[in-house]
């Protein structure tokens, strides 16, 4: 990328290296995504690339292929199927799930062992954002605000009083050289009811926390060594041992008796409170692709009548109908006056659902589990 | 059954002979109903029987073994599978449709020549009546009343002004032996509409025609001589080689041959403006299975929460829904807040709609025929 190669030797920028934690099933997304086959195995945006193929390309213009890689061991074919360019050395497979702390905190310590001058920037592989120039733009300026001392996170400009994401108050601006943007970050704060989001909104003084954060590795172990010693312990023994024949072996002792939390109370939250913990607000699009209804909404490639289809075999038909329609199958579906619906079409299980209840797909997928159909979870 | 036993030797019921055509792809029960496999060759009501299986048990305790079906050559396996009884001499193939007047046409020529005093009762091989004894007591009245020279409908009590049938007006009462309910028809009517439907329900003048009829099959082939010389003349041509070597040959050779036309033009009108057809009113219930809402109404037993599902195999899970699930697959089934839905799920193609679209289930059919897609019609 010219970019890049404007950069000079001692940019901070050439001390990047991305993480993506590729991890979760996507529940509501079921049954397209499922354990076996989750949300970032798929293209879910039409454009021909799953969303963690799309979320490296995305990386790629500022991390080149220093790219760490977290994911399930089920799903290491299909993530070396995805991403050829990964090393061995750079695909950390959880072989339990162990939530972000275990996951992101591993990266830091193994970049840590390779460099301790690394700059961490860690990007969930099941996102959508666009355009890309604005996305790599803003973790310019936190790559440089990290270069700073910061924890920074990527916050997203609310288009509208979300609540289904929480939110990070911004306060002062840091003017930190090469990142205009950069504010510091107050607090931290739990999804709100609708009522406080849009006071959120109206102040202008949140963004919504995309859980995208640009950091040293040293800064983020110093916290997390702080806040949770002994899974940063555990880390720390299987880090030393990754670039040596040991690994796995070390892997698999420590690995399974790591305490499981979230990197938000693990690092964010407390670094914050220390004031260690800066913001670049993101004017770019993004979406997280919670439920169907927002997978309608990314993709307006191909249309039946008010129909919006995604998948290539799907034959679908349709009368005085409106909604989405997502099939891996090919077979032939008719739609006939009916509104607003999201149709789900999979080889062993079919979802219908409206726009509206899109979110509560999480509770046809308890209600399987608890009736002991998991061969289609 | 006890009231053939207690027959008298010269009664008519002993000339009855059952005809059953079982033909129809049953378009708005489309993607179950379809040219492989038509609506009669599935179990509709969840009774454990075909409607094709339950029709021939219907008229077991009138007709015997003395049973003609006529059916597309197409569907002579899965007919002789569910109809073990029935002769090859009994089973009339269709090498291409030729509409009801040829089909039952061919049946009353065939039991002509085999003996010119028999009484035939057409009974279509897709409806579902219950209970089996009234409708058996009705048959017998109008045996009784084709003995005396009629063409005999067996008409149902309209239940609400339906637009979706053509209605019979019933006249003067006959008086005859055996048939207490029987009255003259002045005349049969299209589907009317919803105006004209509701004056001819408050009239009580007025029955629906359900396609019954029992005649002696001489006047049932005056009548088509009259009016339809050529169709008769060829049906003749047929009927006299059927129970001979040249049965095969002679088909072959006439059938592709004859004109098309139902049998209520060919024979029931104008049978009608002569005076020579009666009516008994059915007081049983009776349902054509015309779309998915009544394939829902007739299907009480197997109900997930609002949700009435049909077929063994599949998995059905609500939340907050409410409708008629049809199923040939194992398939999981989700519904989650949506209402008054029709779901059809078999192996390559699914119909999403509502119980007040489902008359328009033909409409797709159309269209899938329109663009090619006649694998899974």
């Amino acid at each position: 990328m010219s970019t890049d190669k404007v950069t000079s030797p001692d940019s901070p920028l050439n001390r990047f290296i991305a993480v993506i934690p590729a991890g979760g099933v996507g529940t509501r997304l079921w049954p397209l995504s499922r354990a076996a086959a989750p949300k970032f195995l798929h293209d879910l945006t039409g454009s021909g690339s799953t969303l963690l193929r799309a979320t490296y390309d995305r990386l790629e213009p500022l991390a080149g292929r220093r790219v760490l890689v977290v994911t399930g061991t089920a799903h290491r074919a299909a993530v070396c199927r995805q991403l050829p360019e990964v090393q061995e050395s750079d695909l950390v497979l959880e072989s339990e799930p162990k939530d972000s702390g275990a996951a992101i905190g591993l990266a830091a310590a193994i970049l840590y062992q390779r460099d301790p001058d690394t700059i961490m920037g860690s990007f969930a592989a099941d996102q959508v954002i666009s355009p890309d120039h604005l996305f790599q733009q803003a973790v310019r300026e936190a790559i440089h605000t990290a270069a700073a001392g910061k924890i920074v996170t990527i916050g997203i400009k609310p288009t509208h009083p979300s609540t289904g994401f929480g939110y990070i108050r911004a306060g002062e601006e840091l003017n930190i050289e090469g990142a205009p943007s950069a504010q510091a970050v107050v607090e931290f704060v739990e999804k709100p009811d609708e009522e406080v989001a849009q006071q959120y909104v109206d102040s202008g003084e949140y963004v919504w926390n995309a859980g995208m954060f640009v950091a040293p590795v040293a800064l983020m172990l110093r916290h997390l060594e702080a806040n949770q010693p002994e899974l940063f312990k555990g880390l720390q023994e299987i880090a030393q041992a990754w670039d040596t024949p040991e690994r796995d072996v070390v892997t698999a002792r420590v690995w399974p008796t790591l305490p499981k939390i979230a990197i938000d109370y693990a690092v964010a939250e407390p670094a914050a409170a220390a004031g260690d913990v800066a913001v670049v607000p993101g004017t770019f699009g993004w979406d997280d692709v919670g439920d169907f209804a927002s997978v309608g909404r990314l993709n307006s490639a191909r249309e039946v009548d008010d129909v919006t289809v995604i998948g290539e075999g799907a034959r679908v038909f349709t009368e005085n109908a409106s909604g989405v329609v997502v099939s891996d199958t090919k077979r032939v579906i008719a739609l006939i006056g009916i509104k607003d619906v999201v149709i789900v079409d999979t080889g062993d299980a079919l979802l219908v659902t409206t726009k509206q209840h899109a979110q509560r797909v999480k509770g046809a997928v308890d209600a399987l589990k608890a009736s002991g159909d998991t061969d289609v979870l």
